[in-house]
């Protein structure tokens, strides 16, 4: 079986694209990132989720962006609330620098290790457009550039492709073609801002976005919100 | 004062490259990883350099490759010695995967926070071609790459240059350098298994480059050396 990692967040959306490269055949190695995030609760998700998906290792690698902050996820600016970011445009202040080409980077590393040329990111340029992170031209130079980067690739015993199989899906498609896959969405986490008790905000651009993924596609939202 | 990111790993290629920065009138970050590297020592010379170099402020990260490994620098891999990997070519074990595209992509995101779009790296595909990651032609990619990913790029704020102005330079070149600028060579470091009481090896591929490299200048190493 050719490996493959699978960037897991613990969202919706890395776990559907999971279970799209599960479907495709890939023997799956999830990569989770614990970089200071204030919703930590999605690591507990990730972990469930690796577990519901069979993936042969889970690895949760430690990075502290905080040191570096700039964004309202990794630092004490206000998450919006509310804002109805996702319909109009611009970048939120959620955006964390870099962050999926960190991410990217530190899978290139890992996959390079265990041999494992296929990577895939359930980035999504249709609702969260405002990432420039997200977008194709860009994961389409991070392929060309990773290709150029590793031992493997230029002694010619891999080539990196980097898989966005939701890139231009709405998140209603996304929920349908979850649940089609069988992906339990009871397991995901998308809230940005969670509460003590660990319910998501159910105001925060994240929660919103979801909320009207799950009403768009017709399917009940099994998700615990305090608002 | 236009900022600048300096990579600044304790090395003489990093020191000269950030004391090139610092002529062209740069004002210097200084970004330095603590990565699990076997050469801990090296920590302790950039900040001695950043002191020496007058940087405005030097930030050390934390990110532990050790639990990617696959490169004898965060492994238990042994380094070489006296292998002439130099000569021969061929990418030797002391690469680590990644490595270069790992740090380029948090000086990205430390760079965006601080609003430093000049990005240093002492690269030089000379010396120590095996490494793909310091070619011109990966420098280009991840540069582009950059262009792609970030608010600030996307937004017009700026524009990521990576400078690599060793790229082309031999190693005695660079000496011949960093002693025509004033850098205190005495205080960079090298070895990549240094001895438990801070002695260099000098049988590592990175000692030898660095004996080689003084003697063809013509300059005393300050070094002190085990062998």
């Amino acid at each position: 079986m050719k490996k493959a990692i699978v960037l897991l967040s613990g969202g919706i959306d890395s776990a559907t694209c999971a279970m799209i490269a599960k479907e495709m055949g890939f023997e799956l190695y999830a990569l989770t990132f614990d970089y200071g995030q204030r919703h930590r609760v999605e690591l507990k998700a990730s972990k469930a989720l690796a577990d519901a998906l069979g993936v042969k290792r889970h690895t949760i690698l430690h990075l502290d962006l905080r040191g570096i902050g700039g964004s309202a996820l990794t630092s004490d600016i206000p998450v919006p609330k509310n804002s109805g970011a996702s319909d109009k445009g611009g970048i939120p202040v959620t955006y964390v620098p870099a962050r999926n080409t960190i991410f990217l980077s530190l899978a290139l590393a890992y996959g390079e290790v265990i041999e494992a040329y296929d990577i895939f990111i359930g980035a999504n340029q249709v609702d969260f457009s405002g990432y420039p992170d997200c977008r194709e031209e860009y994961l389409l130079a991070f392929e060309r550039m990773a290709n150029l980067a590793l031992k493997a690739t230029v002694e010619g015993k891999g080539r990196i492709r980097i898989h966005a199989p939701l890139l231009h899906m709405s998140k209603d498609m996304i929920i349908r073609k979850a649940v089609s896959l069988g992906v339990d969405l009871g397991l995901t986490h998308s809230c940005y801002d969670p509460l003590p008790d660990g319910k998501a905000c159910g105001r925060c651009d994240s929660c919103q976005i979801r909320k009207k993924g799950f009403l768009t596609a017709g399917i009940p939202d099994p998700t615990p919100y305090a608002h």
